[in-house]
């Protein structure tokens, strides 16, 4: 009861005023009492910018695109349950859908890192193919099954820069000893090269690097790093990160509620889906462009790129992170399998493609 | 009269056959009176593998995302009007929308070019950040409107090779009098470096490669080249393409028609062309690196990289071409500007991000 009144006054601050207006205005008696209530809960904290901003629209997209028709209530991360407490709501049907990051899910089953990103991964273009084209959405969907939940890739950050270091970088011993804030298997290479990773809440990483607490951080890209405000503390860029190279969201979805709905209305939400990954991902490339040269040309900050060294150490300790996962389970395995295909069909070609033709562009145009 | 009487025939064979289903399950008599038409032409073959695929598959999700309300036919190139008589059909309202490549209509204005893919160009992430967010949609707009025209990204099949030869390329001396088939700014750019560029439709190439009639010949990537049996005329295929990098197709609406729509059916649309951009991307990464290395293991194709000083050629003919096009107009020299301005920003970034991570992961991984 208490949960509902909740619900019904969150709704008014977020996507629930934009529906209010839609359906006074639709013309349709008959159809209003086919409305179908989806309730998403996410992650990000509102308004955040990309991926925040990007869930947000998603939700109203939805809703639009469905003419009124699918009532959505959005909840930014606290405005109904705690960010990591949206997998719960949703598998126990209290909520039909979370946005998030699946690799947050990763105690409950080691396979859902693969569905966001993992150390030496998926670039976007090579998770879209995978997911949608190369059995990644199968094994998704097993993983999710099992759970009571379909997930669809619902948005993506791009490849993230490597961190923010009070120090240059120069070769693995540099890592050893260094408290970073890195959560999450990128952490679990850190920690294999000797570093010592910490996890903290966005909020609290600039006071602890300003005070010396951790020495280093990463975060996202230069557009969410710019608002951090972590080129006061330290100067050193680094590029680029190998921890989530190409981090799927994930509109994770009530299974059961998922079954009865129609044909159209699954239409609409995976329309809404895939839509979100291509203007998602064009943001933050849009975005990270402006926001380098900001940074650079504002805050003097210096880009340094990660030399073969460092990067042939976190390759090796990445290796290791990926034994213990495989492991874990058959699927786990399964998953790993799957996505070492992709990595090197979709990789190899994206090295000729993609990478090839930026890489000798980019030389010719002193870029 | 006529006319008419062919749509409703063809239809038949197209995606009328799904919408004639759809109709009859159809619930509500009063929504069937708001139904709306919507004749799709388009500038692929049936069933062409990719882009004629995904032309049709958005046609079909359109129709089915909208719940039947959009009621769409499809008709491929030749089923209603010929390939470039798309253009017209559309901008005088014959039909409602066409699916084509823009750069078709540069003889109507220049800047039609950058709008799918011009040499030295923008890569599938830099296209979708320029449009979707850095102003490129504003002057597709602009430039569209002059036509009567709407115009959505809707699909991209990404880096093309740098075709197929008879004889190795190691310098730019060696494209000198070569007969290659290679339409539009990319053969112009061949034709600065004394090449004797040749449009050929696609069923007239294999034939002509046989005959020895052209040296070479550019058409996609591994997937659509492997359709056409090229590697029994030549074996040497190479990358990367400069003359096509990231093409986006368009979905061209007549633009008073769109006017005519609701919201909810101009958000229907426009979900439905993002979708595609994701999907149809996806795709062809995804078959391009199993085709790839199909082209190698089962074909023994020599798979072979244009070096600098081929590329640095390139650049210099790709600058030329942009000059004469500059001088045409204001409106294409805003474009231009525009264009530069993504390609330095977004591709700014993402020769750190997805290109320098790829480098660094391919190089520990051997790939």
């Amino acid at each position: 009861m208490k949960r509902r009144d909740f619900i019904s006054k969150a709704g008014l601050a977020g996507v629930g005023g934009a529906a209010a207006a839609a359906a006074s205005s639709f013309p349709k008696p008959s159809l209003a009492q086919e409305r179908i209530e989806m309730v998403i809960v996410s992650t990000w904290g509102r308004d955040f910018p990309g991926l925040g901003t990007n869930a947000q629209l998603m939700a109203e997209r939805i809703q639009e695109t469905s003419g009124g028709k699918i009532q959505v209530q959005y909840f930014a991360a606290g405005e109904r349950v705690g960010a990591f407490d949206s997998f719960d709501e949703v598998a126990s049907g209290n909520a039909q859908a979370y946005h998030a990051a699946d690799y947050y899910w990763k105690g409950k089953h080691p396979a859902w890192a693969y569905f966001t990103s993992v150390p030496f991964g998926l670039t976007y273009n090579e998770m879209a193919a995978w997911i949608h084209h190369m059995g990644g959405q199968e094994l998704w969907d097993e993983l999710a099954g099992d759970f009571g939940l379909k997930c669809l890739a619902a948005g993506n950050t791009g490849v993230q820069m490597g961190g923010w270091f009070n120090k240059e970088i120069n070769s693995a011993d540099d890592l050893k000893g260094l408290k970073m804030r890195i959560p999450g298997l990128g952490g679990d290479v850190m920690a294999k090269l000797g570093a010592s990773p910490v996890s903290l809440p966005g909020g609290q990483i600039y006071e602890n690097l300003v005070s010396g607490a951790i020495e280093a951080t990463e975060w996202v890209g230069p557009w969410n790093d710019y608002a951090m405000k972590f080129y006061e503390a330290t100067k050193y860029y680094y590029y680029p990160g190998m921890h989530e190279p190409g981090g799927f969201d994930s509109l994770g979805i009530n299974a059961s509620w998922w079954g009865t709905l129609s044909k159209t209305d699954q239409a609409i939400i995976k329309s809404v889906a895939g839509q979100t990954n291509d203007w998602m991902m064009a943001e933050y490339n849009a975005k990270n462009g402006e926001y380098l040269r900001k940074l650079i040309d504002e805050h003097g900050v210096e880009v340094r790129e990660f030399n073969d060294d460092v990067y042939d150490a976190f390759g090796d300790a990445a290796e290791q992170v990926f034994e213990e996962t495989r492991q874990h389970s058959d699927l786990a395995n399964k998953v790993h399998e799957s996505f070492l295909n992709a990595r090197s069909a979709a990789g190899g070609w994206l090295k000729l493609a993609d990478v090839g033709y930026s890489e000798k562009r980019n030389r010719v145009l002193g870029m």
